[in-house]
């Protein structure tokens, strides 16, 4: 559909970035099949002391969950600001959009869930959930080389994040396209 | 510069993504030009219940100050959550990416600041400082149009946020490219 209030007139800046300005125009289903198609998103936490942290990430998706992995040094590994925060917050919003200079085929897709961590080097300590064993990395890591080749050179070690994602939504300048 | 621990092999995700990791490889001044290029952002604030909330937004630096404007309906946008949001608490992220298949080029830049809204419809009302006159977007419209043409046809009627950024960081793959 096209159908919005102002069809003749290239997408606003509101269109672009706002779901709440009468902009959302995708299904679910369509802000996650674009969401999909993205190879990068964003993924914002919040930190204890309510500081908004956001960092790039590659992903895979199995349904409504969205997986990327860290494998940062076993030492590090514990203490990266993303996983302190989501042992302290598990709530993360995830972002993919795409820009052209031609603003008629602007989209993005949101995504606003759950984390929780698995194969935390932290274990039980963390505040997301039981810790889960290292079995349960195997899927999620698999998805992630089926998607990027570099994965397929060097798997992760992880830990892996996993959102479960409980609701999408999205916007594009062209929903039908 | 290239060296880094690892400099035979493929950036790993760690690198791509987390600041924690020794990654950070950009100094402030790099972190900023390189965010300049971008013509697309995300913007992360944190509403007063805690939860992360994501925009993609066009935007115009100006030294240390990011700008990025909103021109919805003037009725709807005194209450768009992202103004809400920064009303009650102005600390933001904002976050400029650049994926490629060949993960050599890969980087991020990102910016950490306070945001205040120049032209607010809810006026002094806000916590993010006494209430600046509409003269006050004047500047920040015109960069913002010099950058994006669809502006020039059709200037945002406000409000603008305005960032100021207390620290930047980044990663680049290549950082010396």
């Amino acid at each position: 559909m096209s159908g919005s209030t102002k069809p003749q007139e290239a997408p606003s800046v509101t269109e672009v970035t706002d779901v709440e300005a009468a902009a959302l125009n995708l299904t679910a289903a369509q802000a996650r099949q674009r969401f999909a198609t993205a190879p990068v998103a964003r993924l914002a936490t919040v930190g204890p002391d309510g500081q908004p942290h956001l960092v790039p990430i590659t992903f895979a998706l199995d349904g409504d969950r969205i997986y990327t992995a860290v494998d940062a040094k076993p030492k590090t590994t514990t203490n990266l600001r993303r996983l302190r925060n989501i042992r302290a917050d598990p709530r993360v919003a995830v972002l993919a959009d795409h820009y052209e200079a031609d603003w008629d085929r602007l989209w993005w897709a949101r995504a606003v869930g759950l984390a929780s961590i698995l194969g935390d080097p932290a274990g039980a300590a963390g505040a997301t959930g039981p810790a889960r064993a290292r079995a349960d990395l195997a899927g999620p890591l698999e998805r992630l080389a089926a998607r990027y080749p570099q994965y397929r050179r060097s798997l992760p070690a992880g830990p892996v994040i996993e959102i479960a994602v409980e609701r999408w939504t999205g916007w594009a300048a062209s929903p039908g396209a």
